[in-house]
């Protein structure tokens, strides 16, 4: 069905109005005004993220259906929220995309963006169209909230503390590696879990509060861009450095296959790779069985990789501590 | 000077951060981390919209110099939160571009987005940049607030409110048919107020907030995909009927001038045109010299048009009230 069909972008907009017109009691208007009105919970501080996922640039239509686009684009806002410890709460979603875009993708859409969402908690609040002939956009803003002065910042990490990472490493990145080489009906074969953690990630926001609310994580970020680049931008906050054991990392059985598969050294899917939506976490050393026993109580993986140290952000190897490579992860506009 | 040349996309969130990292009291972490985090005045609600404009779509490089763009992405949202009544605060701007696109041109984006954000007591708390080689993409997303339960919504307007409008209208319309009949240097010579109009259009913030002050208004909405576009939007979330004389429409010589160079009714421009940003609004007959005289008293022009009925949305004409025609306005996917 066209969009023409069910009265253009204003009968679209009805359309979300009433699936997710009244979407909570703190919204107090949601879709269907100029902008939505919310109350959210009295003497708590809020935390904001905004996320653009571009066709192309962070997704391919052919390899990626609307539902998981949708996820996609939930679970990276979330993963942000995560990564400060904050309770999601409220999303809105900007589309932009081309006039023979059907009503059923952007359904479906919609519905892997709200079951995202819905699953830790929070829930669509305002959305817009727009339209864009290039690509498919879209762009997502998400309002949670801490505790005053209990956000998680990249910039309190110390030298000495432990570093642990939640989950495994790299399997996102075997999984994007296994579409380019083999497309998606023989990827999802041979390697379904590795091409889910691409399409369809899961945010940390259960093991991120729990971690919180221990009091004792001096420093945390998402591992979004792969490790390697997220890494260096912690210790920049934090004004320190890193040593981090190659051998330790968290790399499952399936990364190993796809490695030796594609001929990759596993780590470099865990290190360079991006789209992991894991925690890095820096915590003192005495503290650090208090908050491996919180996340792994929420059933999350988590596994200590390294130390930060005062200068220098190093990967151990069998000849010493070498430094990072260049160029190493995700950045749009680095070349 | 290209992005690569200051080391990417983290090169220029760093860069960003210097300049808009500390931004104000009440943002506790701006730019620079995994999401901002904000603490918001106690006891208000929050009002959230958002808004992309997309190249091509909303604007043309040609016309449009990067600071007017970036004006322009927080005039739109200004507007949206105008129309509530409320006071705008926090502004998140993700942007994607292409890698040869120059960081100086990246920074006038930034200064008119900020400049515009900064006259009307608001600011960048957070942003993100993409990769997009397809076309420049600027999203925002605009947090601000109210007294509780005082936002100004659609769905207000009662059978027998006046109906009145800010500014004039046309204006940013007829500067578009000028800038595509004649190219930006010629357009601006003749008409510079109109290309003005739409490249750099002042949000009625100030105005809404004293409208709102008088606790009269029943119903407002900003008019930025045209007056015969959204006042039909108005009138289904109210459940009303309107009428309006199109001899009372606020059209400026320009606009006329414009019209009879271009053998356009000029009412063509006030009716169907988008990015007016004005803001139409619903108002008992009783209260509306007290309403006329708090946005008079801001410096804004506003005239009265007609009024609300109890069903169908006339425009009067020499024969008796005419339905509008249909497909008027801005809508990207009716056809």
């Amino acid at each position: 069905m066209r969009l023409s069909e069910i009265g253009g972008e204003s009968g679209f907009l009805q359309r979300l109005h009433q699936t997710y017109g009244n979407a909570g009691e703190s919204i107090v208007v949601g879709l269907g005004d100029d902008a939505a009105v919310l109350e959210p919970p009295a003497g708590r501080q809020l935390v904001v993220t905004s996320d653009m996922l571009i066709e192309r640039i962070h997704f391919r239509r052919e390899w990626s259906d609307p539902y998981s686009i949708g996820w996609k684009a939930a679970a990276s806002n979330l993963s942000d929220l995560a990564a400060m410890g904050a309770k999601p709460m409220y999303a809105f979603l900007s589309l932009g995309f081309g006039r023979d875009e059907s009503v059923e993708n952007l359904d479906r859409m919609f519905d892997g963006f709200s079951d995202c969402l819905n699953r830790y908690g929070a829930r669509i609040a305002g959305g817009d169209t727009n339209g864009c002939e290039d690509a498919l956009i879209v762009s997502v803003t998400l309002i949670g909230s801490v505790e005053p002065g209990h956000a998680i910042l990249r910039s309190g990490g110390r030298p000495g503390d432990a570093l642990l990472v939640t989950g495994t490493l790299g399997d996102a990145a075997a999984g994007l590696a296994l579409l380019t080489e083999y497309g998606l009906t023989h990827a999802e074969k041979i390697f379904k879990p590795l091409v889910s953690a691409h399409r369809r990630p899961q945010p940390r926001v259960v093991a991120a509060q729990a971690a919180a609310r221990t009091g004792k994580v001096h420093a945390a970020m998402d591992i979004s861009d792969g490790l390697g680049a997220d890494l260096p931008k912690l210790c920049a906050s934090s004004n320190v450095g890193a040593r981090v054991d190659p051998d330790l990392l968290p790399i499952t059985d399936p990364v190993r296959s796809a490695g030796r598969l594609l001929d990759v050294d596993p780590r470099f899917f865990a290190v360079s790779g991006g789209d992991d939506y894991e925690l890095l976490l820096a915590v003192g050393h005495a503290d650090v069985d208090t908050v491996l026993a919180a996340i792994k109580g929420t059933g999350t993986p988590v596994t200590a990789i390294g130390e930060l140290t005062k200068s220098g952000v190093k990967l151990m190897t069998e000849t010493g501590p070498e430094d990072l490579p260049p160029d190493i992860g995700w950045d749009h506009f680095s070349k």
